[in-house]
């Protein structure tokens, strides 16, 4: 092991608080047992609060990617027509994962660092009416976009009756969100962003429409079908052992939150994004994102400037880990998250730190 | 949270050891750094160690189900012929999969507590010439059987071309097993059970022949492609956010491995098993596996005792976790695990405790 990391802004996995840390340091539950169950049906009634929805979670052992991938597995048939509606690499994500089950998606990109226009979304619903499911993001964590989810779902709404799927993997528990209120039919997250947990768990709210894609859709799936994870509710249980570890911990997390109030996470979110934004102009850093998230700032780098030496001399050098540009992006930006446990001594910490390696960068 | 649960005795999780703990309770690293990276590679190297092979290994953030379906996704292709030689609940499962996707396959199944016929299968396989993979269990923890591997993988081989598919989720780093050196295709573990880590991870060597076969399959598989993952291996990263909690504490786990060396912990597992069978005979319970394993003993229960019952109080009245029987064995068995660590004090505490409950049961 090289230099202790002592300060993590990266968007994912974020900083863990103690209470998670010792939480998931404890020694282990088996999940057959009525304390397990217990606290699962904690961890998702927990979860049902902060999505803002009255419709069952499902809880599943797997990264965000494959939370992506159940909801594409479990809404579709061959043959059925999707649209993705793309920002950045996590819209791209969705088109390849439909790709991968054989289904071609109509694709509406965006240019990256812009937010999904509602109104194109409406255009190529028109053109296209068959459409199942539109698949977006709430955040993409990619360029450091937020997009209108509401205006986006109500655009679904008007053409047609396509299901509309919502990863917010990095928005949850970080930027408004309302699951019922927008009617959004599936929301996906992670444990390991706004949830304040380690990786590993992915969560899913299933609107009453969407259950009855799910109920007949075509598609292989085993791991990941929501049928045996809804059957196994009842019995306050997973179908196949999940990640105890980590739901132990997302408990704990989950308390931090309702002990603050969704509402109040938004704000201190926002808040913290203005205080990012405001480090960033000091240093005469560019916003990457027009339409900026609150999850995390990205920074256009200067010309000649290598984001990915910078950022492992900041990690090497500073103790900071700060991350780089994703896909096309690679080496071009930097991204400072504000998600989460950070607060605004790391940010304070990172952007000191930033600035000393961008100087040392062009000297 | 009712009584403190003092001792797991269940075949996954088992329970986690001061290293393991402590390492998951520590601030979480991000993965993608060269602190991560060097974990990473640890890990990869530790586990070869462990699977007795020079082969890849990846690591999947999923249960062991997940492993089983991605060997399913990886190896196949619409129109394939594969058999499952099913001795439990597991060799059902490998079969639901397949069906789940597409994939009627030629299944022997074995009378349960009874080992797979290796004699069986080469009929089976000469009766069926096409066959493309070979899908069986190291050792089935819903019935406490063990395979002989080495004799089913030489009846594959006599038999055609077809990879052997070995489950030792429950097996590895228990039971003898010689990934190379028995010519094993696709092994498959996870991180719960001799492993000493808590669930979240998967793994599966993949020789050779099995790499031909992934690389011409066309069944769908995005968050469980191997050869995305094969394609991070050089960057020592996986492609999608990891269990990065649970890969700390399995490189601490493999430390352990690695000082008592795998021989070391084959014989052991296999001397707990001896004592666990006398104290079972003690206690007038007979073996229900014909074919006992070292990892678990399962114990057929005295008719008119509801086993589901049973293993409720052993839990609340003393505080030790002993599993029941699954699918057609639920309410008639009980199962005692004696892998990963697990020790002799702990196998005292519940048979003294099963017998205390037991007489309950029958008074």
């Amino acid at each position: 092991m090289s230099k202790k990391t002592a300060i993590l802004l990266t968007p994912g996995p974020t900083p863990l608080p103690p209470e998670v840390l010792r939480a998931m340091g404890r020694p282990i539950l088996h999940h057959r047992t009525k304390d397990f169950g217990e606290l699962f049906e904690f961890v998702l009634r927990e979860m049902r609060y902060v999505y803002r929805t009255a419709n069952p979670v499902l809880l599943m052992t797997c990264s965000g990617t494959g939370a992506m991938e159940s909801a594409v597995a479990n809404l579709l048939s061959p043959g059925d027509r999707a649209l993705v509606h793309s920002t950045g690499v996590f819209g791209d994500r969705f088109a390849a994962i439909l790709r991968a089950y054989g289904i071609e998606p109509v694709v509406v990109s965006e240019e990256w660092g812009h937010a999904a226009d509602p109104g194109r979304l409406e255009a190529a619903l028109e053109a296209e009416p068959g459409v199942k499911a539109v698949f977006f993001q709430h955040t993409d964590t990619s360029t450091g976009v937020v997009n209108d989810v509401k205006a986006l779902a109500e655009a679904v709404r008007r053409r047609g009756q396509a299901v509309t799927v919502v990863d917010s993997v990095s928005g949850l528990a970080a930027e408004p969100l309302e699951t019922d209120a927008w009617g959004l039919d599936v929301v996906l997250t992670g444990s390991q962003k706004g949830l304040m947990c380690a990786p590993g768990l992915a969560f899913a709210a299933v609107s009453p429409r969407a259950w009855k894609l799910v109920d007949a859709a075509r598609l292989p799936r085993f791991y990941f079908d929501w049928r045996t994870m809804r059957a196994a509710l009842p019995r306050k249980e997973t179908p196949y052992t999940p990640a105890i570890t980590a739901v132990m911990g997302q408990a704990e997390a989950l308390k931090l939150i309702r002990r603050e109030g969704i509402e109040a996470v938004w704000k201190r979110t926002a808040g913290l994004a203005d205080y990012a934004r405001g480090r960033a102009r000091a240093l005469g850093l560019e916003l990457f994102a027009r339409d900026p998230a609150n999850i995390l700032t990205a920074l256009r780098l200067p010309a000649g400037v290598d984001g990915d030496a910078l950022i492992a001399s900041i990690l090497s050098e500073e103790g900071i880990s700060i991350a780089g540009g994703q896909g096309r992006l690679k080496g071009k930006i930097v991204r400072v998250a504000h998600m989460g446990y950070i607060g605004r001594a790391d940010l304070d910490a990172g952007f000191a730190a930033l600035g000393r390696r961008l100087s040392a960068a062009q000297a």
